[in-house]
């Protein structure tokens, strides 16, 4: 995947994606070390990356296990290798083909529920292909969004029930902490993480208790990960933004800003001196619409601005997008002296959620520390 | 474009993008209708649609004139057909390359520009190419993004005399009045359009009246398009999301909720009744995380729901979104019996901005009124 090239971070076509690989390998090497080697198993969420070349520096070239959040992650990253996943997200019935496939080209592919409706539909799409599909049984962890609440012993029950006595294959427990992202200090994050693992090890000691099995245990969100103390009963953790970073994790404090690997190259195409802009070439198409700092207590606006190498203008932020504009205005809404860029100047602009920034783009410019060079240029794909 | 197939709205893969040709060809024909045969030309944004298919209904067959917003689309559209576009995004120095080699291939692409050191890049690239690259100055009628003041004829003539002076090419003026999209009534529109038109017409005449020539008077938005009364002195307008019609358009009272011809088909894959929510799988990867109608009279949330045929459920938005999952609620925050939608129910949710919502997807499934067959599937492409 590397190439010699003469492109570099002052020539390629803005607005890009910029990638700083070992900012990448360096973030991935942390979570790894905090989980650790007798730890629970990494299950790297694919949905941040949608990119094989990254799936393969996340994974260390082990091709899995792996999560995705589509049912298109699934095949493109099954068509490069990887074996061994759990498509995270409640399965609806117009799926179940899609899955089916998958498993009978040699795929292990899992699937959650939380519901005994999609238990059933699940007994139906396996009995009708003679095989056991898998599935877990998503748990609420915390409020936020899907799963059985922990202390909804019946509904966990009545679903782990029919999915073995209709000859699906119950998998385990899954869930997520997503609610951690609301987290104000990295000193809470323990507790978030303890409650998902609480709540996860107690569903599966409930399964486990009325004679059923519960062979996977799998909790996981960024800030948790990394901030668990704990992993006793847990069997993997997942997770995806660890692998980039963003500002939503600076703010909470999960990581540095420095920590973030990806952002966005563009180019200075005009000034509105008495507003205090700057108009550059990267608008909510390029940068997306996420606000996810705008609840922080920095909000850093749609973005970050930095110089093209990376390093930080820590007054000025993007306070405006359009489609294909944006606006690098001072935090303070003042003037700066740094507002001063001529026409053609590149700046990058670190994104609030990479997920949603990274959305926007097909493909990866790679860098390294300390130079403009380009060293890859790694696809993505997006889609369902 | 037209294809037999079996395809429907119940069975497509969801999430996906659903437009209602029927609806797009009454939007088309409501602003063609409006400006009137003798009236100034229509330069179609096709920002919004970014696909060809829709280009040739917007056009009516005639291959332009259009206006586009990033290079990508110029030269996706050039290999359509259409010879004649505006790419309407202040000139970045990097990008001439790219404009030369679309006019050498006998494109009429022109570039637009609001500063001395634009016009002099502008000149060199032309002198450099041996042709005369056409730019148009950009006015700021409003003050919402960029473009010289109406009032700083300094700057506009010092623009003017570097590109005529240079061998490049003065085309005329262009502006935008995306500041109409804060207007709370249509009753405002007139006089946003009127504002729009005089800056424009304004800045002409003092081009004209210094010997310098002026062809084009170019204005646009899709409310002042549709609102205008007098376009005196304007030579053509564009706009874009009028073709689709959106939330935030419907807020402003610039069309109704059931002109909107784009809506995301989600199914639903869970409940959570003590919080009032149904979960269905489109996300903001699906719905974009545009939140437009946040500022309006009526927040719609990430959208308004309706069933698969399009109805709208007036009491149901989406009252929240992850990557791949949004909520179901009631707009009060209370229990509805709507909310009471099984596993696999699909619903239709009409988006806050088409144009960010269309970007979030490849193709479009076309259905018309009446039917859930879905009568063609027209691609679209993003980048640039």
């Amino acid at each position: 995947m590397m190439f010699q090239s003469s492109a570099s971070l002052l020539t390629v076509d803005t607005p890009c994606l910029v990638l700083h690989g070992g900012k990448m390998d360096r973030n991935i090497k942390r979570l790894r070390t905090h989980l650790g080697a007798d730890g629970p198993a990494l299950r790297p969420h694919l949905k941040t990356a949608k990119s094989v070349p990254v799936a393969s520096r996340v994974m260390g070239g082990v091709m899995g296990p792996a999560t995705v959040s589509t049912l298109k992650e699934a095949e493109q990253f099954a068509a490069a290798g990887i074996r061994d996943m759990i498509y995270a997200v409640g399965i609806a019935p117009g799926k179940l083909d899609r899955v089916v496939a998958l498993r009978a080209s040699g795929i292990d592919l899992a699937v959650i529920l939380d519901t005994p409706e999609q238990a059933l539909l699940v007994v139906d799409a396996s009995q009708r292909a003679g095989i056991a599909i898998p599935a877990l049984i998503e748990i609420d962890s915390d409020g936020h969004r899907a799963g059985v609440a922990p202390a909804d012993t019946n509904t966990l029950l009545a679903i782990a029930r029919l999915l073995c006595d209709g000859g699906a294959e119950l998998r385990g427990v899954l869930t997520h902490a997503g609610g951690s992202y609301q987290a104000r200090s990295p000193k809470d994050l323990p507790a978030w993480a303890e409650r998902e693992r609480a709540a996860a090890v107690s569903c599966a000691a409930t399964l486990r208790a009325a004679g059923l099995p519960c062979p996977v245990v799998s909790v996981g969100s960024t800030p948790t990960a990394l901030f668990g103390r704990d992993f006793s009963g847990v069997t993997e953790v997942r997770a995806g933004v660890f692998v980039f970073f963003d500002l939503v994790m600076a703010g909470i404090g999960v990581c540095q800003v420095d920590d973030i690997a990806l952002s966005v190259l563009a180019t200075v195409i005009g000034h509105q001196p008495a507003r205090g802009w700057v108009l550059v070439d990267a608008g909510w198409m390029a940068l997306s619409r996420d606000r996810g700092t705008a609840g922080q207590d920095i909000d850093q606006g749609y973005g970050l601005v930095c110089d093209i190498h990376g390093r930080p203008c820590d007054d000025l932020i993007i306070v405006g997008a359009n489609q294909e504009h944006a606006m690098i205005g001072a935090r303070d809404g003042g003037f700066n002296p740094l507002l001063d860029l001529p026409i053609g100047t590149r700046v990058r602009i670190l994104p609030n959620h990479a997920c949603a920034t990274a959305a926007q783009h097909d493909h990866y410019q790679v860098v390294e520390e300390g130079s403009l060079n380009v060293v890859a240029k790694w696809p993505r794909f997006g889609g369902w």
